[in-house]
């Protein structure tokens, strides 16, 4: 039976309920620890769930920084360094990567609190996941204030790629599945993930095909 | 073994492969039809997979809407009637959302084109896809250029909300899962999903546990 709720419904749930109900609505999340630096080498880390696409050439992306204390770390250490690592959560971490949302002060690092290992490689003052198969550093382009409720987006360039070598099909896709990506929904549900399949380039009038791919 | 890409690889990939290697690296993503109409009625369909969580108080969420022909159908009805339909994609559909991605001219509805059902609901003059269990009509707020790339951030606020009575659950989470939402990942590939875990909420010198809800 499926129910509605108004705008209305929606605004006069509880606070921490209204949070966990809107929260579900945008569907399935990328899940990445976004790893930093200050000038002091004090390493900080961080979950989100809102990075997304923004175009291929070049390379740039998006994710949305709340004005809350935990984020506040994350983007004060950005802003200072200019760049940032960004790691996919496998489901050997995810409660770590969890536990880094904890509201720890600014003299403790969440890689110290919760037991992930910061790993640093050439050209990058920020920390990586030794944990995350997936790794991108990154350059901080540009913040772009959302007026409407005071987060902001972080616009960013990649600068490097690490990738399982066997993951990377013969047309550029990286199987982040195979790589032990998982995702998430809601503020709290983490999720692992079954290829259904992969379809080829959509054109009028010919039915949808599965992509085969020699590798 | 893990490969490293430098940003000068990246940018020297033949273009299709690049577009498909960068799309791979956000993660896993929402995946949701956007459901327009123009003022004689025309309706149109198309998948995005940008969406993000923007708050929850007002109830609002982001989506990239890029300069290509499908889009511009988008965003040209977005602007035309104020309002549009966020639908979520479950495997029963999931061929027919990846088909409306088909360069249509803007006489052909991808509702007849892909067989997948127009239903209207009170106060939305934009149409839901019948066929998804998770719909949201939404009133468009602002669009953001992106200067990076030329692509543009629209925001927008949940107007109404329609979910299966038996998702959602006592504390305001809604389970997408069981509603069968999917995720993708890349520009094609397409995701079912399993619970790993919820985990409640972190707190520093307190270790992980996970979340026990009674329904």
């Amino acid at each position: 039976m499926q129910k509605e709720f108004s705008l209305d419904d929606i605004l006069k749930f509880e606070q921490r309920y209204r949070a966990t109900f809107v929260n579900s609505l945008g569907g399935f999340k990328s899940l990445v620890l976004i790893g930093t630096a200050n000038e002091s080498g004090q390493t900080n880390l961080a979950t989100f769930n809102s990075l997304f696409h923004l175009g291929a050439n070049p390379p740039l992306f998006g994710f949305i920084v709340r004005p809350d204390a935990v984020a506040r770390h994350t983007l004060n250490n950005i802003l200072a360094l200019n760049e940032f690592t960004v790691n996919h959560v496998s489901e050997t971490f995810f409660r770590q990567a969890h536990q880094t949302s904890a509201r720890y002060d600014a003299d403790t690092s969440e890689f110290n609190a919760t037991g992930l290992t910061p790993v640093y490689k050439k050209d990058c003052k920020a920390p990586f996941v030794k944990e995350s198969h997936i790794q991108i550093s990154a350059v901080f382009l540009r913040k772009v204030d959302i007026e409407e409720n005071g987060t902001s987006l972080i616009i960013a360039k990649m600068k490097a790629v690490y990738i399982p070598e066997d993951c990377l099909a013969a047309d550029g896709f990286i199987d982040i599945e195979k790589a032990g990506s998982i995702t998430c929904s809601g503020l709290d549900s983490y999720h692992s993930t079954t290829k259904i399949a992969r379809l080829a380039y959509a054109k009028t009038n010919v039915p949808t095909t599965d992509l085969k791919l020699t590798q």
